[in-house]
């Protein structure tokens, strides 16, 4: 699905952060990770090697950086009506996303190049912003609504769980027996 | 904690398996991580740099291997009279033990060079064969018991999950939480 680039304010380093982003997009689809290198993202993006090694470090925190962005959602949660709704089909399209061959490279990149562990961070942070606003729409609704924490615990966490660790048997129905089981039926209650 | 080497059966295999890990891990300790190369591994291992193309293909997978027997558990959980402590014992020593400095190194390397995702599969296998313990045990106790995997969603799920993405007030508290939550008490409804 479509993401967004996010830029940044900050005039030429906004810049360059933008052309090398486009840089390291343009060639892992053309030559591939294997081949990416930190001379060769320079020269596609006009700038030099130091530039991207002042401020990325190495390739690995560059890929992490760029997966990252790659990660964050472009658009609002779906309104389907009613929170259990709301949530099932945000799961399934996390789901769908994350497990798909470009969203769990995605990932790994991120998870990898990150000595502080800011980027995995923004990750999840990206998640729980569309699950406050799935929760205050609820809200606005009068739904009973459980706490975003809560939420992450009993179905983000799940899914990027099982998408690292266990991807087999990984589907859109399992995806909504997690939000079953969250808002209350017995379908949540096993796996 | 310690943690016991696995030596497959196998006779040279066998060996030069056991000599590689340990020549790893003992170079992890006195050159570090970014000091770490092939050809030093298999100096001290005792075996040529070709060997150790041939079986791990390169450093990242034979550090994801590495990895993935130091994370395997050398002792059955430990029986404490009944399922909710059993469990919230084995979700607190598990998140001490992955979410130290060396065991988020360990996580990080199992899910990095594993192109196949059997090493990221062995740790959460591991994971699944402590719980599956701890749930023969309560039904040997006429107690009532989820299914494993509902465990692994309830409880190493959110442990892992937040390790890796959101490790901030990760703590002890947590981990009896989400037992709590999972084994039927309102702690653990809210994070």
């Amino acid at each position: 699905m479509s993401r967004k680039q996010m830029v940044r304010p900050g005039g030429r380093s906004a810049r360059v952060q933008a052309s090398v982003h486009t840089a390291v997009r343009e060639l892992l689809s053309e030559v591939g990770r294997d081949a990416l290198t930190v001379p060769l993202v320079a020269q596609r993006a006009g700038v030099t090697p130091s530039t991207i090694y002042r401020r990325w470090g190495d390739l690995q925190e560059l890929l992490s950086d760029v997966a990252v962005e790659r990660l964050r959602p472009d658009t609002a949660p779906g309104d389907h009506g009613d929170l259990r709704s709301d949530l099932a089909a945000w799961a399934e399209q996390f789901l769908d996303e994350m497990a798909s061959p470009s969203g769990r490279a995605y990932v790994r990149d991120a998870l990898l190049g990150d000595p502080d562990g800011g980027n995995a961070g923004r990750c999840s942070a990206y998640a729980a912003e569309q699950i406050d606003a799935l929760l205050a729409r609820a809200t606005d609704r009068e739904e009973n609504a459980p706490d975003v924490e809560t939420v992450m615990d009993r179905v983000v966490a799940p899914l990027m769980y099982r998408i690292l660790f266990r991807p087999a048997a990984l589907d859109a129905a399992y995806a909504r027996r997690l939000v079953a089981g969250l808002l209350g039926t017995e379908e949540g209650s096993g796996q």
